[in-house]
């Protein structure tokens, strides 16, 4: 039976990526040996690390002002670092508190210096994107997730503001055209739309480093990531070398253009679906439905926990809702193909028939 | 033409692990997915990692006050875990200075409290393991680097000492017998003996944490890990399987015994084919010399070249030394057949002879 794959990451990649992955396993470019065996200083590596970096450069359209790393580490890493390099003890940063993995950011933050919480969606349980806050000048930077992954929220429109925007677009990246300079850092754990568990996609505007007074540990410094070319010590070659595969996916594919199509094209079909049918509920406001995750529920538990189980008999793979949130999600990642959502949403449909 | 892979990391992994690996990218255990797409706390990652945990306390014979852990980053990342968990501001932590890695350790220790340096051999340009040495009683711990892998030198026994022993596995680990018992804190990136870059195997007797005071950032704190299952974010899951598929290599293979049998076949052959050769020259002390890492040269520059060039040209990878060292260095991890070193020798052998 033909499986599909709604899981929220780690989640579906592109067959292609998949099998050219498994190749370079076995014998990488031809050279004999496997990806898994070769030096990351080798010309091999270093020519997948550079290509990698490049294809991001393009892809968003970046400015020569921006770096771009693959570091150690998921998102959660971030939460950590990006304060560690960017906040100073006496100073102030803004925070958005619009999820579960950004109100874990504020709680890192918090460890090197003030935290501003300028916008919250807490109040009707992360259902919405805050809109209309103001971020005060001297707030060192404004900090979002621009995808909620649990709650099924998307930022569709930035703040407009002075203050650096620093974006944790684990769950959205490469997925939607935009202007990618607007942001001063963007971090991204690569599983879910840009290739395996275990490495971080960093770009980072260069001019907001080097001004926090604390002595910042080697292995967290960006600078020193920088300055030794993503290279500072052994790097997660494979992830990296998956996502470069993953990179040159989408750009043979179209391009974000192209991903942003699809995305579209997908979440239309299965929020319409879903809208249509009295027996599911989404919860979320209309105007911030994330694209990558649908989030909804069907009110009667044993109704949906059927449900739920009627979709696994079907061979669809992650549909349950975050294990502390309950409910339904349905991730649709790029290298997720439209048949998968047209299959759920008939099985949605025809059970929603059944049981109305 | 065959191969011989001498790495010093990434490194050679054993062939069936490599087909395993490859298999599983396309098809994980038979369930129609590739292990990079499947999620980290589903029962088919969780039988994974749950194993793979299983496997290290089993072959390093570890009782129960031990938990294992595998964690995102590679050792230079636990340089600054290791003082941000167990070393306070107030307190003083002794290091052993015997090489590249531990004065890196030294380094970021300094940055969570006092450094002590018990024991250095940087006198000797790091050509030896220091002994007899004292470590006050008052320290928190002792770091010490098993194997140091630039210069060729291994502990080949440790020092006794009633003070928490935290020692640097990364290039030595699961290749001898030994009491692991005996050290309170193992860290050993997997890159060598133990898989692919991206993940690190952490080893941690429980009653050495809880005791400092600072805040420790939630994605660094080992005791969160340990509440987690080494599940606290998403981990780098295929890293950690291909850990996982190592292990098992080396349970079938022998265990640890069998593994240090197969070191000292390959580094006696190596060493005594090298003492023998006027040419070549062993700058390390005999007793302390690396079962992992053979470092040494050739005196004429131009010469130890064409000899870098005529392994080259007789298939033979990463035998040149490391790169602010020079010189010729031969990695003989668990996967490195008996051949590899035999051809290597031979080689030698034959341009001592044509060379002298």
């Amino acid at each position: 039976m033909k499986k599909h794959n709604f899981n929220s990451g780690p989640s579906i990649l592109p067959q292609e990526v998949l099998q050219q992955a498994a190749e370079a396993i076995l014998n990488f470019n031809g050279i004999g040996l496997s990806i898994l065996e070769i030096g990351h200083r080798t010309s091999w590596f270093v020519d997948v690390i550079e290509e990698a970096k490049s294809l991001v450069k393009e892809l968003m359209q970046l400015n020569d002002g921006y770096e771009v790393l693959f570091l150690h580490g998921g998102a959660t890493t971030q939460f950590m670092q990006v304060p560690m390099n960017l906040l100073d003890d006496s100073s102030t940063a803004a925070y958005c508190d619009n999820g579960i993995w950004g109100s874990k950011a504020i709680k890192e933050a918090g460890l090197f210096g003030q935290v501003n919480i300028v916008a919250s969606s807490k109040d009707k349980g992360y259902t919405y994107i805050p809109k209309d806050f103001i971020v005060p000048a001297t707030n060192s930077y404004l900090h979002i997730t621009t995808n909620n992954t649990v709650e099924g929220t998307q930022w569709h429109s930035f703040p407009q503001t002075e203050v650096p925007i620093v974006a944790d677009m684990s769950s959205d990246i490469f997925s939607r055209e935009m202007d990618f300079n607007r942001f001063a850092l963007i971090y991204a754990g690569a599983q879910k739309n840009m290739g395996a568990a275990g490495v971080n996609l960093m770009v980072i505007r260069k001019d907001v480093l080097g001004k926090v007074q604390r002595k910042i540990p080697a292995i967290m410094d960006y600078r020193n990531h920088i300055e030794a070319g993503s290279l500072l010590n052994t790097p997660p070659v494979f992830a990296i070398y998956v996502a470069l595969l993953t990179l040159r996916w989408i750009k043979k594919e179209g391009g974000l253009k192209e991903m942003e199509r699809r995305a579209n094209e997908k979440s239309n079909l299965l929020y319409s679906t879903i809208d249509s049918l009295p027996l599911f509920k989404c919860p979320i406001a209309k105007e911030d439905r994330s694209k990558m995750n649908a989030v909804f529920f069907i009110e009667d538990e044993t109704l949906q926990n059927r449900f739920l189980d009627e979709c696994k008999a079907h061979g669809m793979i992650g549909v349950k809702g975050y294990r502390t949130m309950g409910g339904i999600r349905v991730s649709m990642y790029n290298a997720l193909p439209l048949e998968s959502v047209q299959a759920f949403c008939n099985l949605a449909t025809a059970f929603n028939n059944a049981n109305q």
